[in-house]
């Protein structure tokens, strides 16, 4: 399985593809930054023609990240969506603080109908988006990721989609397979929009992954690693955040391959 | 004094307060990273409606900041005010610019009338909302913070607020009382977003604090120490913008005690 | 010629050049520190109507970048390149992804109309402008700065401006003279906004030196020696940010004497 997410870097770093982020107004700058860091390309637009536009012509893969939510670009979202469809284009949904504010939670209800590739989110948010708690505070979690591992596999089964769960330790599902993660450090929830930018990351992922559950898994295997290097050497946020951009830059395939370490027994249903 | 600043300290990382920066466009991540980095939690929102619902059920401090005001940020923060006035959360004016263009003007007298529970300015941005001069060139002061202490304390008293004003010196009044403080380092002023992000973590302060003075009084003591050790170390904008928010991650409720320093003759009416 | 970027670079330390950037969203807070770093002081509006009582009042230079265009912010630079021409402020036009999205499109050939001062591109977008090539994909080009520099010297003619074309070669012609520039390093390509900022550094450079070719070549001079010394040190995208802002803080006017590179074949039209 580590050799699938190498190969998920080696094709991101070859293939650059070229990810639209829909995403909120606070971390556009280092989304766009970790997507450019790891090969792969960025785009943000702010008008709903132009990010049809892309999507039918150049995008490689959407994010809908609704952290900012305002019903001008929820209307831009709803379009861009469609057209991923129509483009056959893969999307992330990233719910952030479902279940704690209406607009966004009524939003993302409306939106999962329209069957997400692949969903993000902390355990608190995963298990609102299944209706199985309230959300958590704002972009934090209060619950553990793996409490809401069977609230995700519900998700991923009655989505058709897959499933990504962050936290200490992150699970991918897709309804069948679960996988659990082990890399990472706390400081990555120190720095804003690490999370956030994760969801154009998996999106960047999913785009050369031969399915969503792999490009997921490859997406929080990758981001771990660098943010455990980084870590290591830049204990302190400010400089944490510019180490995990150089991490990401420098990781290299065999690492990945190395030094990802998989929970073996959350792998098997 | 100075215990009192570190119990505030004590108390950001405990309670971790929730504050929501409804601020420029420019700052909003640097204003959401010195947030964690100090231990608090920020939210921004575009839409009125969830501003309102957060601040009735999870908001200890809102941060109101006219950079780059529209009319539809406007009145998003009209209804923020009114929300938190009826949910008790202290809110937080930063009046960036006024006095230099209109239309934030004419907002900032008007949201004078709702009663914040603390004002920051620069010098010219606090002479210019108290009536005494015509206000700065853009985000720049054109005057020294010693010369806003009087339309401070005039403010203060009017209004029924505590008033910050920022410079080589802060000065914190309510009206009664007057706090001179003399760290920092002119970097501060060559990173953008320092001074915006200082209203955010104004308001994460008071949230915590006995009252609004002693919150503001601690705000301007913790980033100043912490500005000052990053300089110490880091000279130039770049690294010392990531150096600043490790120093806000790594101080010492200790060294808040010993190293800042309150200019004494400043302190009595 | 060197010389001339010095002073130059002298200029913008001395007068501190109020820069208005109507720019993308992504690329705000890199914006702002670029120009802080460099000496030039940023300003950001979101309304129309301070937009034009700062052109007329305080501001000294403007950039209008449409790397997120909306309509509401297509309307606000209608007004502003109004205000600017009516007060006599510089005005440059940075055309981000023009020719793969119309609605841009339409919009920089609108704007092309009204006279821009400047206009800054990469080789894509300069072509796409000039109707040679249809564009790029995104902010990439998919074409060596040299392949455009017939477009921009045509483009120049007709508008009566000069043009940047950036790339691992920066060009700069005002239709007549033609300059080529070596400095750099391909890591400014991996950090979201350096090209956009750029766009902003060239309107404080216009706005303080003899003209407007000389100011391009300026920014491209300064910004190109700044980024090679950063790459010499911080070879990651991550430390490379932080380090361009710092060695904008600290370059010597001597040494962009000495260091800058000009491609003297090309001088010659």
């Amino acid at each position: 399985m580590t050799t699938e997410f190498a190969q998920v870097l080696e094709r991101l770093r070859a293939e650059k593809p070229l990810v639209l982020s829909l995403t909120n107004s606070v971390v556009q700058n280092i989304t766009a930054n970790m997507l450019l860091a790891v090969g792969a390309a960025p785009v943000m637009l702010n008008d709903a023609a132009e990010s049809e536009q892309l999507l039918r012509t150049a995008a490689g893969g959407l994010l809908v990240n609704v952290g900012t939510l305002s019903h001008p670009q929820a209307e831009q979202m709803r379009r861009a969506v469609d057209a991923a469809h129509a483009a056959g284009v893969p999307w992330v949904l990233d719910p952030v603080a479902v279940g704690l504010l209406s607009f966004r939670t009524e939003f993302c209800r409306e939106l999962l109908a329209l069957h997400p590739t692949l969903i993000r989110g902390n355990a608190s948010e995963i298990m609102a988006l299944a209706g199985v708690a309230a959300g958590g505070r704002g972009t934090d979690t209060t619950e553990e990721s793996a409490a809401a591992v069977q609230a995700a596999q519900q998700l991923a089964s009655q989505c058709g989609c897959a499933v990504l769960v962050t936290g200490a330790v992150d699970y991918v599902t897709d309804g069948d397979r679960l996988l659990a993660l082990a890399n990472g450090d706390p400081l990555m929830t120190r720095v804003t929009g690490v999370g956030c930018a994760m969801g154009a990351l998996a999106a960047a992922c999913v785009a050369v992954a031969p399915d969503a559950f792999t490009g997921a898994a490859a997406c929080a295997a990758i981001l771990g690693l660098a943010g455990e290097r980084a870590a290591a050497r830049c204990p302190h946020p400010g400089s944490f955040a510019a180490a995990l951009l150089d991490e990401l830059d420098s990781l290299n395939p065999a690492d990945v391959v190395h030094f990802v370490r998989l929970d073996e027994k959350s792998c098997l249903r």
